[in-house]
C-alpha cells in the first residue's frame, strides 16, 4: 500500500519515545476528505508523572476529531501517548496540551479531548476541552464514561 | 406476498458472497413513504481483515436510516455486511464506506453509522458519519453502546 | 365513577380480541385536559407473527403521547397490542401502524413510539416513529432501553 | 433558628394526615433567593389506592423545582406525599395533581414531577409533567431512573 | 452431513407445531458422548397463555443440560419451546413439564430448566427445577439473569 | 378447571383485607408433588407501618419455598402482603414472621425469605431467614438483589 | 410498647456521642430468639480521622449478625457509628475493632463486618472479618458491594 | 516550580480548617488562560452537620467550572469542603453557598455545582446550581451521577 | 530471551493459519511450575462459520487453565483461534474441540472452556466444559460474562 | 505514635524505588494479631514493561490476605507496585511474583494476588494465585472485577 510506505513506526519494531518532544506523530491522507465524520480513540492506559511529588499519575484519555485531509495513524498516536510515561505535568495542562499538539499535527476541523484522572486526596479531576462548538451537522455522541463513584 | 416475489436471497439458501462488490442488496417498497420514521440496526458481529497484516478486525455496528421509497431487506443487509468478512480495509474508511454505499442503494432521507472496533494495541477506534443533520421532525435516539473500559 | 361506566372491557371478564382490527380502544375524559404532559406506556410483552415464516417475533414497545380531550384506558390498550398475537406483520410496519392507531384513536396532541424487535439472522431492527418534533415545553425524557449488545 | 420556629411538623413528632386535603405543606424562606438553582426530591416510597379495585398502588416520584421566595420543608413535603396511602386515584391525574398542589403552595419559578408507576396487567405507567419549558439558564439534570425491563 | 440427514425440520420450511404434544423434538448424536459438559439454552421470548383469564403469559427460559448420547438439535427445540403459544398452563407446571419433557427425550445425564415469568399482580414468580444434584465435575455458572427490580 | 372452584379469591374482586390475621392464604395442589424444584415470589410492593412513629415503612420482599402438597395460590398471597397496609411492625419481626406463617399455611418441604428494607436515618436493614439448610438437591440461585449504595 | 419504655436514645433527641467510648449500645429482646436468622446494616456514612494526618477518613460499612437474646437497636447503632466522626483509627482496626465492639454488647450467635474504605494513594483497602465459620443453616447472601474500579 | 513556591498548603503538613471561613483557597495560574476548557471535580467524602438535629449529614459533590485567570489549588480545594465536618448547614444553601465561595475566589468564566445528599426520611435531595447557561463552545459532559433507587 | 528464541510466530509476521490443523500452538517454561495458580484468557472475537448453511458464527471464548510445565505462547492462542474464520463446525462440538487441543498440547494440570455463542433463531447457546473438577486449592474465580438478555 | 516512628516512607516525601528489588516494603504490628481476618487492597494503576517490545503493559490487581504478625503498610505497598515501572516482566510471572515477594515480607496467614491485564492482541490475560486453600472460618468476598468484554 503505496500511501503507508512512508511511515516510520507502523510495521517496524519502535521504542518508546523518550518524551512526548521526541515522538513523531504520523498521518496517512483521509480517505474521505470531502466527509464530515468523526474518529474516536479511547487509550485508557495513559500515565505520567505528578511534577510536585514524581509520583505516577494515571487517566482514561478520550479523543474526538474530524479530520480534514490527514489521519493520525493510530501505532504513532499510541507512540505519542506512551512518551508521557516519563515526563511530569499537571492534569489541567497535560490534557489540554495534547489536545493542541494534535491540533498542530492533524490541522482537524475539529478537535476535542477529555482526561479521566484516577482520584487523588479522594477527588478525580476530569478535564474537557474542544477547539470548538462542534461543526453543524457532526454526528457526535456522548464519551459514555462513568462518573466516579468512590465506594459502596 | 406478492412485493417479495422478485427476492432474490430472502427465503432461499444463499452463500454468503464473496465480497461487497458481488453482494446484492435487495430492498422493498418502504409501506409508510409519507412517513418520518427511522429504523436502526445493529450488526454486532460483523468482521473484516486489516490491510497491513492480514489479521482478522471485529466491529459493533450500528445503521440507522429514515427511508424514502425503499426499505432494505433484512437478509440481504446481512448477506452484505458479512461479504467483508475476507476484505481489507481499514477502519475509517471500512465504516464510511458501508454508510456511502448503503445511501446509494436506499437513497434514503437520512442515514448514519456507527463503527465500535475491538482494540489494538490498547486503543480501540469509534468511526460515526451521518449524510447530513438529521430530518427535523425526527425521533433519533442513542445509541447507547456503552464506552471501552479497559479492565477493573 | 360515572365516567368508567360505560367501559366494556375494564372490571369486565375479556378475551383477547381475535386481532387488531376486533380489538377495542377505549377512552376517559383526561382529567387535566389543558395541562401539557406525557404519558409512557412500556409492553415488554409484544408478539406477532413473520409474515414470511409464520414463526413468532417479539418485541419491547415504548409508546409516549400528550393527550388531548382523552386518555387510553390502560386494559383496553393491553389488550389491543395482545390482538397482535396471530396477526402477520413486518417490524416497520406494525410499529408504525401501532402508532398511527393510536394517534386515530385518541387524538392526542402528539404521540412516538419505539419497537425494539428481537434479533433475527443476528441482527435486531429498533423502529422509531412520532407524529411531529414534540411540543414546545413538553417534558420528554429519554425511553432508556438498553441497546442490543450481542454476547460478552 | 428563628425562621424554623413557626413549623408545626419539623421538630415535632407528626401523624401521617389523613388525606393530601388535610396535609399541611410548609414552607421556609429561600435563602438564596435571587439565584436560579434546582431541588430535586426523590421519592421512592409512594403509595396510593386504585379507585376501581381499592388495590395499592406504587410508584417512584422525582419531584424538580425551581425556588422563587419559599422552600418547601422537606418533612412537610415528605407527609404530605404519605398522605395518599388512602387515597384512590388514577396515575395519571396523581401525578399531576401532585405537581400543581406543591406550585399551588410553592408558587416557584417553575417546577417538574414524573411518577414512575409499577406494572399493572404487565405494562408501567410513566408520567411527565412541567409547568413550562425550563427557564434559560438553569441546570436541569436527567432524572436517570431506569426504564422497565420485564424480566431477562 | 448424513447424520443430519434424517432430520425433518432442521434445513426445512417448518410451522410452529399447533401444541406441545404436536411438537417433535429431534437429536443428533453428541460429538463427545465420553465428556462431561454443560449446554446452555437462553429462550426470552417464551409466552404460553393463562389457563384462567385466557391471556397471554411470557417467561424468560433457561435449561441447561449434560448430555449423554444425544444432543437436542436446536431448530427443533425452538419449535417445541414456540408450540406454547396457544397453550393454557400454570407458571410453576409449565416450567418443570418442560424439563420433565426434555429429560424423557433426551435421556441426558443431568438436566435443570429456569422459568423467569413476567409480573402479574404486582409480582414475577420464577421456577427453578433440576433432576438432581448436578454432577460431580461439572462446571456449571450461575445463569445470571437479573432478579426483578419493580421501578426506579 | 375443577381444581380451583373451591378457590374464594382469584377469580373474584377482593378487598385489601384489613390485617394479617384477616387474610386468608389460598393454596392449589401442587402439580409435581414428588418432585424438588422452587417457586420464587418477588414483592416489591410491601408496606407496613412503624410502630414507634406510624409512619409508613417498604421493603422489596423476595419468597423461595420447596412445596411439598401444596402450592401457594399467587392472587391470595398478594392480598395477604397487602394485609400488612395498616399494620406496625418491626423489620426483624415482620420479615421472619411472615416466613413463619407461610410455613404454617403451606407446609412446604422448605422455605426462605428475605426482607430488603428501604433506609430509615441512612441505614437499610436486610432481614434473611429460612427454614433450615436447603434440601439437597435443589437448584437455589442467588437472589440477586442489588445492595444499597447510598449516593454516588 | 414496654420493651421499649427504657430506651434512652430511640424516641428521644440524642446527640452524637463524644466518642465510640461514651457511645451507648442499646438492645431490645429479639422477637424469635430461638430462629437462625440474620439482620443485615448498611452505613454507607461511615467517616472517621486518620491517625497520621487527621485528614477525614470515609467507608461503606456493611453488618451482618445472628441474634442470640438481643436485637441491636437500631438508633444507637447509628450513634455509635457516628461517634467515630472525631475518633482517629486506622482502616484495619477500626473495622474489626467495630465488630468486637458489637460481639460484646450484643453476644450475637455470629457476626461479621466488611469496611469499603475509600482510596489512598490511589488504593482503596476492604476489611472483612467474621467471629467463625457461618452457623449451619443461616441464609447468608452476598453483601453485593461494587468492586472499586478507579476511572474508565 | 516557581509558581507553586507560594502554596501554603500543597507540599506541607496542614490540618482539616476549623471552619469553612478559615479555610483558604488558593490558586494558580491557568496553563491555558485564552482557551475555553473545563475542570471538574468530584467529592464523594463530603459531610456537614444538619442545622436541627447535629445529626451528620453526606453528600457526593460535582464542581465544574470554566477557569479564567486562575486554577484552584487541588488540595486547597479538598481542605475547604473538609472544613464543612463542624459546619451545620441546610442543603440547599450548602451546596449553592460552596458554588458561590468558589466564585468568590476563582473568577471563573463559568462554574456549576451539584449536591447528591444522602436520603433522610427516605427522600434524597439533589442540589443543581450554575452561574449562567453554559459558556458557548464550551464541552461540558453530564455528570454521570447514579440517581438514587431506594432497595430492589 | 534464550527461552523465547525458538518462537516461530512472536516477534514475526506470521499469517492466520489456514485451518486449526495448520495452526501451530507454542508454548514457553511455565516461570513457577510447583505453584497451583490459573491463567485466564477471553477471546470475544471468535468466528466460524456454520456447517449447514455456511454462514458465520460468532462467540466469546473464556478459556481458564493450570499450568504444569509449559505456558501457552499467547499470540500463538490467538493464531489458533483465529484459524476457525474458515472452519465449518457445531457450537457444541467447537468449544469442546478447542479445549480437548489446547488439553493435548498444554499438558495442563487442568483447563476448562466456555464458549457464548452469539443467538440464532432468538436463543444463543452456552457451553461449558473443564477437565475434571478444579484441583484443591485454586482461585477459581467465575467468569462473570453477563447473560443474554434479549432486547428492552 | 511509637510503632510507627521507625517506617521510612509514611510521612517522608519518597521517590518511587527504581525497581522492585530496590523497593522497600515495610510493616507495622497487626492491632489483631489473633483475629482470622482478610484485607484487601485494589491497585487500578499498576503498570509495567513488556520484555519483547518495551512497551508499556497496564493492569488492575487485586491482593487479598490474612495477617499473622505484620499488616503491610499502605505506603509502602504503593511504591514497592508503583516500582514495577520500568520493569520488564511477562503477565503470568509478573503476578505471581508480587505474590510471592509479599509472602516472603509479611509472613502472611494466607495470601492471594489477582492481575487482570489489559488486552493485547485483542485478549486479555488474568492471573489468579494463592499461597493454599483459604483458611477455614474466613470470609473471603468474591473480588467483583467486571469480566472484559470487548466492544458492544
Ligand atoms: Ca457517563
Ligand atoms: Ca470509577
Ligand atoms: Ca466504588
Ligand atoms: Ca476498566
Ligand atoms: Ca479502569
Ligand atoms: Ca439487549
Ligand atoms: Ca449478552
Ligand atoms: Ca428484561
Ligand atoms: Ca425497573
Ligand atoms: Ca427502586
Ligand atoms: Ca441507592
Ligand atoms: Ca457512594
Ligand atoms: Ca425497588
Ligand atoms: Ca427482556
Ligand atoms: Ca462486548
Ligand atoms: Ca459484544
Amino acid at each position: 500500500m503505496a500511501k503507508y510506505a512512508k511511515l516510520r513506526q507502523l510495521g517496524h519494531e519502535t521504542p518508546v519515545p523518550a518524551s512526548p518532544a521526541e515522538a513523531l506523530l504520523e498521518t496517512v491522507p483521509n480517505p474521505h476528505p470531502g466527509t464530515l465524520y468523526l474518529a474516536r480513540f479511547m487509550q485508557p492506559e495513559f500515565t505520567s508523572l505528578c511534577p510536585v511529588t514524581g509520583q505516577p499519575d494515571f487517566a482514561h484519555l478520550v479523543i474526538d476529531y474530524v479530520p480534514r485531509a490527514k489521519l493520525v495513524e493510530s501505532k504513532s498516536l499510541k507512540l505519542y501517548l506512551n512518551s508521557f510515561r516519563n515526563e511530569a505535568s499537571f492534569h489541567e495542562d497535560c490534557t489540554v496540551g495534547i489536545g493542541k499538539r494534535l491540533v498542530k499535527e492533524l490541522s482537524p476541523r475539529w478537535l476535542r479531548i477529555a482526561g479521566y484522572w484516577y482520584p487523588r486526596g479522594g477527588m478525580p479531576i476530569d478535564v474537557f476541552w474542544q477547539t470548538a462548538a462542534p461543526p453543524k451537522g457532526l454526528w457526535l455522541p456522548d464519551t459514555g464514561v462513568a462518573s466516579y463513584r468512590g465506594r459502596g
